[in-house]
Order: structure tokens, then C-alpha cells, then sequence
């Protein structure tokens, strides 16, 4: 799955030029929380959202992330960004954007580490779509677990294959039984939140109805954190 | 304008026990990008939002935020996150929330400065509403300025006292000259910001049609970095 097969293609934008107010209602209309900023052009120059319209005058709150330790310049950028009534003085300048091939997964990665919303998706320079996280949202919605008629015993060797792969755990130090779909599982790992990760990788194989966590934390100390779950 | 007057009174929150696609799915129906997480007893255990749904096996972004420094704890923390099928496995536990007399201002630099979407308002440690930025939004979108028929020299007074009320400018340093709405700012400041600075402080005042900027900024050095604007 990449970028051109779940973006939204009819991108909503904004000029530098208008006012911030008209861009807070362009996005109440739309149900969206930001806008990419493009010139007379159609090129990108920034984006606009939510995010940047905290710090405002109109909500008092213009001043309060002021700082003791802010320099002039920091103080006057913030009083243009709480004050200005263009979007050009409000946006953050510049955006990450991908092309129409980038995958989902690295899509979503790029959201998580740089803490953004949406992504515009860029051919031959332009705005062909918007990734936001409501459309990686879409995909976990409809993400339907392969079911299929497994006996125990195959759900024993896809449980056995699933903690060796994923946690490193092999049949040397847990034991895996299952009856009726209902899988056990024995032995002991490393921490608490190892055996909390052995039960989630446990139900995520298809066919298993629930997961008695019967395994053990080796030292007592680690057991104590992350609270064990049944 | 407090959480109390701009908050949204009917709350969608979600079992620990239910499936993130259920989750998902809610939050798509809804158009909300986050919910509340409480138990059996109404009790906020936590939240969850579109960002914790970002490295998902779902969608090949489970492992992609895994670094070499990671330790064996924080790898199978973002296993159970990213492959858990409950809420309670994936959520962020814990939660901010508000009363219901808390300042507009103060939740907009809560949630700039938490870097959150959301706050949930509490009175007698039950939820009542939730303060989303979209609700800022709107506060923003309804400022109406005000406006009043002022002469040029009302103008000129408005503007000189914003000037060193806002920025420490005083007449000594800044001129201003008005015509008709026309503003034209003189002098000499510090540096290019606070050049912008005085344009955005200038505007704002009621009832001026616009601004022309002649400042001149002290060290040319200092000019460079942001970009003066007419």
C-alpha cells in the first residue's frame, strides 16, 4: 500500500495572503486540522494547523509560553505568530512532503517521529494529494484478521513460530498448549513486560480464542512494574 | 471563556477490553482523532489517539521506530503496542485533564506544550466534556474584530501606545504617520523580527487599512535572517 493508493486527492489549500481567521473556518468547514500554504504559483511554502494557532491572541494565550529564558527574537516571534492576522505570519514555514510511491508503513513512521498530522504527496513538484492520519486510520479499521479452521496443533506451531520470531522466545524455555483454541502458555521469561509481549504475540495468531498467561518473570524485581495481565 | 463554555458535553470513550478496530472504527464515524479510555466504573484509565495508532503491524510500521539503542524493555513495549489487539495494550495510559473552570488560554498552552490534541474535563472526578483543538478553533474563527470609525489621528495614538505596549518601542525611536488608514512606520529597531513585529502590532489596531513598513533595522547583520516584509 503506498502514498497515491490511500491519499485524499482533492487538497484543500490556502494563500499566504489570506487571514488566519479565514483559514480557521476553511478548516472547521472541512473537518480538517490543518492546510498546505501554496503562492499565486501552487507551490508549497508551508502549512497551517491547528497547532500553530494555540498560541493566540484572541484565546489570551498569546503570552503564556513565554519564557523567563526567551531571547528578544524568540519573544518577538512569538508575539508575530500570536498577533499576525496573515497566514503567512502564523504558518510553519516549509514541509515534509513524499511522493506518490512512499509506503504506508513509512508514511505512518514519519507522522510518529516528527509528532505531524499530514503529509502532501508531491509529483513533478505539485500537490497531487494529502496523506493525514485519518487515512492510516482507515486502514486499521478495515484491517480483517485472516480467519481460517485451524486445529490445535496447528495453532500450537504458529504460536511456537510466532514467539520464536518475534520475541526470540523458543520452545527451550516455553511450552505452548492448546485445547479447543484456548491457548496456555508456561515457563518463565525475562520481565514482566516480556511475558506481557508473549500474550499479545499469542493472540495475534489466527484461531486462538484466548491466552491463559501462566508464564513466570525471572526476577522478582523486574515483575514488579509493568503489572502482569491474566 | 472557560473549558466549560467550549467544551463538547457528549463524550465517545472506549473499554480497555474493546479491539483497536473498534477503536479505530469509532473514531472514524465520529470524526475524532482520540478517546477517552475508562473502565467499568467510568473511571479515566488513559487515551487513545490516532498517534498511538501510528506504528501498527497493520500497516508495516511496527518495527520501523526501533532503534539500535533500544533496550530488550522499550523493544517489547513497542511489540506489544504495535501488534496488541486490545486498547488496553496499546493506549497511553494516564491522562491530563481540566476543571471546568479552567481558562481557555491556559488548555490552548496545555495543549501546545504537551504537544496533545485533547483534554478531558472533569468535575467530581467524573467526565463531563472534552476541549478539543477544534473547539480553539472555533473561538478563533468567531474573533470578530472591532471594529469602530476612528480618525487618523485616533489611529496614530492606538498605534504608538501597541507599539510600546506590546514591544517597548516608544515615539523616541519609531515614528508614525497616518493617512487616511494608512499607516507608515519610521525609525530604526534591532533587528528584522521586531521590524515584523511592529507591521503585525500596527494591523492589529482598529481601523487601519494598511500598513506600509519603512523601519530600518540597526545591524545589517541582524537583518538577514527573517526576511523584512513591505
Amino acid at each position: 500500500m503506498r502514498a497515491a493508493d490511500i491519499m485524499t486527492r482533492t487538497v484543500i489549500t490556502i494563500s499566504p495572503d489570506h487571514s488566519v481567521r479565514h483559514a480557521a473556518q476553511l478548516m472547521l468547514d472541512n473537518h480538517i486540522s490543518g492546510l498546505p500554504v501554496c503562492d499565486d504559483e501552487g507551490v508549497l511554502v508551508g502549512m497551517l494547523s491547528e497547532g500553530d494557532l494555540l498560541r493566540r491572541a484572541e484565546l489570551g494565550s498569546a503570552a503564556l509560553g513565554k519564557k523567563e529564558t526567551s531571547s528578544p527574537t524568540q519573544v518577538a516571534e512569538a508575539y508575530i505568530k500570536g498577533h499576525g492576522w496573515r497566514v503567512d505570519d502564523v504558518m510553519t514555514r516549509g514541509s515534509l512532503t513524499v511522493g506518490t510511491d512512499a509506503p504506508v508503513g513509512q508514511i505512518a513512521e514519519l507522522m510518529a517521529k516528527r509528532a505531524i498530522k499530514r503529509v502532501p504527496v508531491i509529483r513533478d513538484g505539485r500537490i497531487v494529494g494529502i496523506v493525514s492520519r485519518r487515512d492510516i486510520l482507515e486502514l486499521i479499521a478495515a484491517a480483517e484478521p485472516e480467519r481460517f479452521a485451524a486445529g490445535d496443533e496447528a495453532i500450537k506451531c504458529a504460536v511456537l513460530a510466532r514467539l520464536a520470531s518475534d520475541l526470540g522466545l523458543d520452545r527451550n524455555v516455553i511450552e505452548v498448549r492448546v485445547d479447543r483454541g484456548v491457548v496456555t502458555l508456561c515457563g518463565t521469561v525475562e520481565s514482566g513486560v516480556k511475558r506481557l509481549a508473549a500474550r499479545v504475540a499469542a493472540e495475534a495468531v489466527d484461531g486462538v480464542g484466548c491466552v491463559r498467561n501462566e508464564l513466570r518473570v525471572a526476577h522478582e524485581t523486574e515483575r514488579a512494574s509493568p503489572k502482569p495481565k491474566p
